[in-house]
């Protein structure tokens, strides 16, 4: 009953199929390895984006900082949700990356809405050379709290940058899990909006640990290059990252694997509610917050269930007490899990 | 005949192994796993240093890299051989890590020398507040010229250090090369002579990509932790770093490995002298710099070796123009591959 | 009638005085000189404070900037007031100087609470590793709307950094302002209260470009000097910012400069006040916020009066639509520029 | 006898002059002075750049990194002479204001060549994403050493910039001093040849403190706002600066000073010649780098002369034995002064 992150299962058999496969021989490095030709091709057939630019990294937090120090200069400020990851749990990374730029919190939500980012855009540059400039807006989807950023929301938000010609990074460390919520085409939910920077997630979703960044602008490729060798994020031997994301995305592999998280969250949360517990946030990928009695989260505990408590602490007099949970879905979660966790309401 | 460098081979079977067997069910992220706790004693103990706190990332640069901005503070410059990776080949990473400190490059040749270390560090901080201030000394063992300092050698470099009162790193991307060739204890090679930090290389060894950072004086292990967040080098998925290192380490596999990348490039270069060729440096771990005609690298690279042209380029007039070649040897390099290759002389 | 900012008047003739006196013969540079040692005594002795480190730079954001990056590490985060200087008006200087520092915004108004504060830093560093851990809480003494904290007020603030171990620092810019105020000592409005360093403002005051940062422990004050320099912020000619503070400490210059600054504002604001002005920030310093209508706003601008408008822009339909105003005097403004002022309502 | 740096005498009186005249009524803060208008207009005219961007600052270290940090991006390296006031002397400011590039050295001497500029440049980017991007080239023009490059070796450095394709900063600390040695138009000395960036020098040369960026190519003049603002550079009572700066360029002064600075200097050397000395370096412009006997070092020591030891330190016991001094000269140094000095002899 594992339910604590996306980042604690194990990668998927055919990840690591292809990792083993890789293992033979001789590879050029640093990028240069065929594997990684293969998976430039197919991402951008994926994207319907031929003049993409593909780079892999290894974590969430390079891939996001890496894209966001390529589309933000150090005078200017990033447009995020306060809880987005670039703000709450990559210690100042995106600040490192940038050398020095600002976050600017938009609204006080989970998910940015136009109005919101269109004030907090607005009110930057009005004060000349003394505050920062506009920088990017960066978009997380799926949300920290599980949320799905419909087309049109998107759409909406992107608007509001190309209003005052500022670029648009999408954090996708769960892009798939989102994709096959809106059962759209990954073109139509990033480079036909107007986002400019995908950090296009594999490791929360059955790889060990890969992450793309694509810039559907090539312009600044050469650049991410040299800042991604300068952070110290370009592996010698590549071929390891570029066999993980070749299976990731062969034969659907990506989509399955979010098809089934999602999956396993809907029917979590359906337990869970016929179980009378409430919700903090709608379940729309593959993220449950639910909210139930201080009791059943001690007796789940006991047995050895894992998962964040969301709101309080465990550790409280009275066990009617609602108290929260981030229960978090990856493929690898089983029926058996579910069923288990259930049975403790 | 691959010996264009040691990040271009296969892993070593049992690190792959050990990958395949970590990839069942729950773990606990970011370097919680149970087995990296088991990677930690087992350094400890190798390192006969139980105070020691010990990292894992997954690039060479980012070892040091983090190492030295843990080391250095942004005012201060780091003494160096002119050749030293830090300085060629990581594309200013070190001054990114450690917010803009200095490289001084010590002598005009590959190894420092004490004389040389001692009058570069006391030139600086003669200017008081105008000239950088005395950071870290960074001793790379294994040489970028494949060579290996003698206990005594590194004795009196750190001497030199502890004489300004500033401290020491080694990079050891090819730690185990050197070991083996001075047959030393691992703490001989580093704390007892004053190395407060190590980076000590997986990947050119046998790994996928694993380095351990090492700091044998803990006082500032919380601080690195928060620089390798910050630096997006904290992995989530964290035991597929600790799985490779654990393998790397149990039975002695490190040592194995480097021992016998060493004896394949003596072996090459004992083929190389008999064959009449010249050497540009020592052969003294797993790399060979010699020198040999024009034609005899044509013949090899229409042949398909590979390996880097050291001074000068290939197509040239005078076939028998004497050509570097930088001829680098891994664990995975077979008796047949250098037979081949010296068959061509 | 200029009421556009405390930068604009011209520097008190005293000040300007001393600075043609400065200007003979010999003087040691970099802050060696004669008179810079005079300045660190008066100051040591009005703050009571014989150990303190002191030191001068030309711009008040230096000064912050410089105080804060000696107080506070890349992966932390500033406390600040949402309005602050440092995060509105300094263009990321802070995170610049610090590395990539963050700045966290306390409560939604001008000054911070110490209940919001509480809040604030508690809910840092409950993501162990992932988030920025905490730094320095700074201060604005008077606040940018013009307001004064109260003794109690600080030491509310100053307790709960005393309670998470964090240090202080005092963004000064209108100290003096405050001071007066207050009518308080300046130990009991900084050190005795827990400030760790204080940025001193004189530019605003009369002076043409100088500002103090007092360290009131001086551990950290060659790593001061270190970073000052780093940022082109040590003078060659130091002594002619020694004169400016020098004149602007003797005889209780900046005290009586700052009096007749807040009884200037004083004055104004009783005039609109019975003027039917309405106020959008009390006055307590040299800082007016007042509101009254569009069409004395267009006389004003007609007549050749200069301050900023506040909410909103001076084009509009509606005569009788309020408008805001930010009203600043410094110790040059004359009685009959108010009057005259005044005399549009 | 003050021969210690043209950074200790006093300021021009007509500077100060000046800036007395300047402290009446209100101006425009942060550049938008009037006087600031006339100095831009009159700094396009005497360097015939009518589109010229001018930026004052108060110290030359800011104007060499500003400007270096609007050329240079932070994986790049910066082409400058073994002993530049930007390498010694900055404590990393470079470093720090450019985010992190590399400074490469160019030959071991005083002056760069272009053979060993070309073979530096040439040498960069020859490892592709590993290593440092070619960057800017500096010029330190009158050198660190008191030498003067001609035109034609200017123009054979700008030649191999233009070579590359990448651009170059003069630091012009003593940038008069070097015009008038060389009798040149200062376009001549500068955008004619293809430098990009100037840091034009005030401070040592009669002024208090402020020296001129003038970028030829005003395409990145906003960037270099920002810059300024971010590094705490840009002056509130911006007048001050401006006064200094329009007095400096008013009826020549800037030149005549140099020339005064300069005479001084060949008087002082033509003297010690007489007298026996040896020299260092030849004496071009305003400094002078002499060797004497310790003896002659002693007496002057002891009747107070100021300047600096050059080569060992002052007590030894043999008083025949030569040692260096440094001699600095500025527009303030007296015949008296001179003949005083010369006495010693």
């Amino acid at each position: 009953m594992y339910f604590a992150s996306d980042n604690s299962g194990p990668a998927h058999p055919q990840v690591m199929q292809a990792l083993t496969e890789a293992n033979t021989g001789f590879a050029l490095p640093y990028g240069a390895d065929d594997l990684m030709q293969d998976v430039t091709a197919e991402i951008r057939r994926i994207f319907e984006a031929p003049e993409a630019a593909v780079y892999l990294v290894a974590t969430g937090t390079a891939a996001n900082s890496l894209a966001l120090s390529t589309l933000t200069r150090p005078f200017e400020t990033v447009f995020c949700s306060p809880v987005a990851h670039i703000h709450e749990d990559e210690c100042n990374a995106p600040e490192f990356f940038t050398g020095g730029a600002k976050l600017t919190l938009v609204g006080d939500g989970d998910k940015m809405t136009a109005d919101a980012l269109r004030a907090a855009v607005a009110n930057e540059e009005t004060r000349g050379v003394h505050g920062p400039q506009r920088g990017a807006v960066s978009i997380t989807q799926v949300t920290e709290r599980g949320g799905v950023y419909s087309l049109e929301e998107l759409s909406s938000l992107t608007a509001v940058a190309r209003e005052f010609g500022i670029p648009v990074h999408m954090d996708g460390a769960r892009f798939a899990n989102a994709l096959v919520k809106l059962n759209a085409a990954p073109a139509d939910m990033t480079w036909r909006l107007g986002v400019d920077a995908l950090s296009f997630g594999g490791t929360k979703n059955g790889c060990i640990g890969v992450e793309a960044v694509i810039l559907f602008d090539p312009a600044r490729a050469w650049e991410f290059e040299l800042r991604r060798k300068r952070a110290a994020h370009l592996f010698s031997k590549h071929r390891y990252l570029s066999a993980q994301m070749h299976a990731y995305l062969a034969d659907g592999l990506w989509l399955r694997s979010a098809r089934t998280a999602n999956d396993n969250a809907a029917r979590l949360a359906e337990g869970l509610e016929k179980a009378g517990a409430g919700f903090l946030h709608p379940t729309q990928a593959n993220m449950v917050f639910a909210s139930f009695p201080r009791a059943v989260h001690q007796w789940l505990h006991d047995a050895g269930a894992l998962y964040y408590i969301w709101n309080g602490a465990l550790d409280g007099a009275d066990p009617d007490e609602m108290l929260g949970a981030r229960l978090v879905c990856d493929w690898s979660v089983s029926p058996e899990d579910i069923a288990r966790f259930l049975s403790f309401f």
